[in-house]
């Protein structure tokens, strides 16, 4: 069983319309509001920042979540609503109803997310507005339109969709993501939303995501800093079967494979956002005694900026890999540690190994590396998406102002 | 009781001769090797990286300190001795073994270090015959070529000494110690050694010198990442007391209470190395519920790349810094945090104030910035020191071999 790649992101389900508009909370005119809505009631599911400053959308969100259904999700670009107090609970919940109202469904059904600048109140008259706007021009094509309207410093809309034979007919499944990972990491608040016409109980797809996202998401490393906002959310309506489905396990399984595909490519987008300016990097760690090791050991390297700044200056230094490593709290055996560079073995037994420069330099040089840790110590594996740590980098969030 | 700085660095304290020669491990000719030798046997501590990855002086020396006694140190700059498999061990053993010889001292009394470039074998012949020179040119007066010759990518020596009055007498405590924090963290593994002409226990002094060590380097951060061969050694031959002397309650608490200045103030002198190019930045938290938490707190913050870079840019960024202490895996109430920079409130109830900008853009244009966070949840308070993160230390650190 296969599936395959189509247009039309958190629209290519049935029965999911989305638009974008621009409302004026971003100073420059670019689109700064996406409603999507699901013509039935759908189940809900959600993924948030483990950060202690929540902003206040989070806080709402979480609470939907929990209820197991939403209709409506809503989401704005240009302020982050987040170190507001209050006034930004009030304004989070503002949202919520304003979309409710708009779109004539019951109170508690709507998630609200929010990404953009902290410490600012939200302009609640121009968001409602946006909202009233955006649930008019609610289409089940204006996919693109909500995923222009929900970047920061994005270049590009991300989305991504699949289409799969369940049951005897053919269903779906949709996101989009924003976030830009390569040299603007400092607004790079995380936020997708994924929708499916495929039926789904609240828990299974709840655990279904958390584990993608785990491995998806959440091996993306810019620079280590967690966002206040980070949300993934996900709406499954059911649409595809008027008469109701339950997955059997071999179709479960297909779903939840491609659930990961989704993930893991608009995760990768993420990193891939800005590209040509920096170097992609992706670490490999295999050998660990278990899969968590190995994404400790893996989070390690890929946060450490002399590893990152080496690599910005194209030259190899496994030094600093095997000490970046070494810090993870994972104990280790030096003697039994072997690093490759694609497929060169720079380090085996503990120890740094000659290699010829120029295939190091040639390496070091392309714009995708892969770097391997090999602990020797079991069978655990994981990896981790990073970028080289440029003078871009600092220079951009030297003048930042989020 | 009080005390007085003077002169002499390790030297100061009575019964212990230094010296510092160039015997060619470094390329350019600079001093790389260093010798430091108690006349009288001495009780030795030491506190050690906890990177996996340790360099082979760094087992070696464990072994030492584990033995609670020693006479002399030997350091060498230039080469790490890290990464380097059975070969180093063996290199390792080889510089004490040396050292024993040439010094007419009993097997397993010297302890090593090393600190330079990672995965290079140490090139033994010139180790031995700088040994030799190094024991020949001890003399009392030699602590300043010895804090010279530790030395990798720091621009100036770093020692310090006080005197106090114990028992009926001035005894007195020296260190050195090397690492350039600001800009050149890639070969900032930080060596110090202590001395002192008071007697004390082997336990006694481990205590006291992890403790010192938790509250001054550890409290210090350039980039979060650990050296594999961060070494602190302290030797007490008990000179000052030829008859013996046990401590008073009050006299320990003198003396501990001068350990921990010079320390702090060794510490202190890591990160100020380079200062000028960047700015120091003291990150203080207070109201954790305890220190330990307040640690962890402060240690998220300044390990933050993107706080680090707002302070490069000398622009404000508190939302920055409210997410990176969010990120901190301790539990805060949003409601309760304020952050001040300097005497300015600029955040207070979880959130954001309004400030004159000129005042703000006048406290970070300063070269040293304290930025204090609030949890407002207990008594617990910690102090981490950092700089910021500046185009310079990528350029430098994507160019440099270590």
């Amino acid at each position: 069983m296969g599936f395959d790649r189509i247009l039309g992101g958190v629209c290519a389900p049935m029965g999911f319309l989305a638009s974008g508009v621009a409302c004026g909370i971003k100073e420059d005119g670019r689109p700064d509001l996406a409603l999507l809505y699901s013509e039935a009631p759908a189940a809900a599911a959600g993924v948030f920042t483990t950060n202690e400053m929540k902003a206040a959308p989070v806080f709402l969100s979480t609470k939907v979540v929990a209820g197991g259904q939403a209709r409506a999700v809503v989401i704005n670009s240009g302020c982050a609503n987040a170190l507001t107090g209050k006034q930004g609970m009030d304004d989070a919940a503002g949202m919520a109803q304003a979309a409710e109202k708009a779109l004539g469904i019951p109170a508690g059904q709507v998630l609200v997310a929010s990404t953009g600048h902290i410490g600012e109140l939200l302009p609640m008259d121009r968001v409602r507005s946006g909202i009233d706007q955006a649930a008019a021009e609610l289409s089940p094509g204006g996919n693109t339109d909500a995923a222009k309207a929900i970047m920061t410093t994005d270049t590009y809309p991300k989305e991504l969709a699949a289409e799969m034979e369940i049951g005897g007919k053919v269903v779906r499944i949709g996101g989009m993501v924003k976030g830009s990972g390569m040299i603007h990491p400092s607004m790079a608040t995380m936020l997708a939303v994924i929708t499916t016409d495929i039926e789904l109980p609240h828990e299974t797809m709840q655990d279904w995501l958390s584990t993608a996202v785990e491995w998806s998401f959440n091996r993306v490393s810019v620079d280590g800093d967690q966002s206040t906002n980070d949300t993934v959310l996900m709406l499954s309506n059911g649409a595809a079967f008027p008469d109701g489905h339950v997955l059997t396990r071999e179709e479960a399984d297909l779903f939840y494979r491609v659930l990961c595909w989704l993930t893991g490519n608009l995760a990768m987008s993420l990193v891939k956002d800005g590209e040509g300016a920096n170097k992609l990097l992706r670490i490999v760690v295999n050998g660990a005694r278990d899969d968590m090791e190995a994404v400790r050991v893996a989070r390690a390297i890929a946060n450490s900026n002399l590893v990152k700044c080496s690599f910005y200056g194209e030259r190899l230094n496994v030094g600093r890999i095997a000490a970046a490593a070494g810090s993870a709290g994972v104990p280790l055996d030096q003697s039994k540690l072997s690093v490759f560079l694609g497929e060169h073995k720079v380090a085996d037994g503990g120890m740094v190994l000659e290699n010829d420069p120029e295939d190091v330099q040639r390496m070091m040089r392309r714009d995708e590396v892969e770097l391997t840790v090999n602990l020797g110590l079991g069978n655990g594996s994981a990896y981790f998406l990073t970028c080289d740590l440029s003078t871009e980098y600092v220079e951009f969030n030297a003048r930042e102002k989020s």
